[in-house]
């Protein structure tokens, strides 16, 4: 026999999920989940994107890491509130780890969370953290071709940013390729071309995420 | 109750592992499982360790991807035997999987086996694969920080292969710190900075495994 050991692990986290969905609608913040490869630049991309948005919303980051708590204190540098969650080994964030670190954050005061997922472009994928979308990070040094090797993380975006342009003329980046091939696998996805630390094409990305925040 | 549902698996795994090690060994092939983040070079890595042993050694590849056979094909295209496994979702190599590869492979015929898992830090650090030896590549557009947040890869890597050097001077890198926190997870594990796709300091990698390749 057979037993299939991921569904009741995915049906406590949705559980879980829905309930801290509901949560976050009552208090109108709009929770983004964000995933992407270890160094891509989540953390440079989640400075920018704070910087481009602090003065209309509320924001804090709930920072995901199997160790360490470097993240979180880059965010609280620049003022921001950051709460770390430490994986101890775990692969993914879940939802009960989420809800702990909901749970000291004030609700009612924020428009924003960002999750900060583990660096990890496969087992994020599965797990609903009750958030409102969930975008995808790339950075160019990884290949035009990560479409065709990590198709999952391609699906469920809803936006995808591609990190680090300005090195595009170090690497043999195709990037006709690399939007065809995320074309083929969601055709509605927007990709927003950013170089996080530069600030270079943040605002796109930032009006994009801003007009979703509105509406929540 | 608490069901500890990893360790079974992990048990089943590494039954079968000890299983293969020991047709390594009988056949005197030395398996290499190569451990790295999404492209971070592990294909160009390979291509260019096998440039440099195929006049001493007969090499085959084992491509783990979730999904496609970009990395297989660039491995035949130079002329070297290569097995693609799609885990189809899974974010790790298990033995099964590998003993399906290894069964289509002659074994007899073969020095070396490079086992390239699927783009992840974390989950395949936990997979015996019935390996001489798990070596792990960090590239520099990585970042210095990931061992403080993968420690687990670190920890169990045989040796460290710091790929894409050459773009040093574009990413703030700062290799003191890098190596200091590598010394620290693991005192042991030799770095080999390298720029795999220029072939800079792939002799001094390629000397390393080739000693170990001969002693098997």
């Amino acid at each position: 026999m057979q037993i299939d050991m991921k569904q009741p692990i995915l049906d406590k986290n949705d559980t879980l999920a829905a309930e801290l969905r509901k949560r976050f609608a009552e208090n109108h913040v709009f929770v983004l989940d964000l995933l992407a490869s270890p160094g891509s630049g989540k953390t440079s991309t989640i400075l920018a994107t704070i910087d481009a948005l602090r003065d209309e919303f509320n924001i804090a980051v709930i920072e995901g890491d199997i160790a360490s708590s470097v993240d979180a204190e880059k965010i609280k540098a620049q003022g921001t509130s950051a709460v770390q969650i430490n994986t101890g080994g775990a692969c993914h964030l879940e939802s009960a780890m989420v809800k702990r670190a909901v749970d000291v954050l004030d609700l009612e005061r924020l428009d924003l969370i960002i999750i900060e997922n583990v660096g990890n472009l496969v087992c994020p994928t599965d797990f609903d953290l009750g958030e409102n979308a969930k975008v995808m990070i790339l950075s160019v040094p990884e290949g035009d071709d990560k479409p065709l090797k990590y198709p999952g993380v391609f699906q469920v975006a809803q936006a995808v940013v591609l990190n680090k342009v300005d090195t595009m003329p170090v690497f043999d980046f195709n990037r006709e390729a690399f939007e065809a091939s995320v074309r083929q696998l969601n055709p509605q996805a927007p990709i927003f071309p950013i170089a996080a630390t530069k600030g270079d094409g943040v605002e796109a990305w930032a009006n994009w995420l801003a007009e979703r925040i509105r509406a929540v």
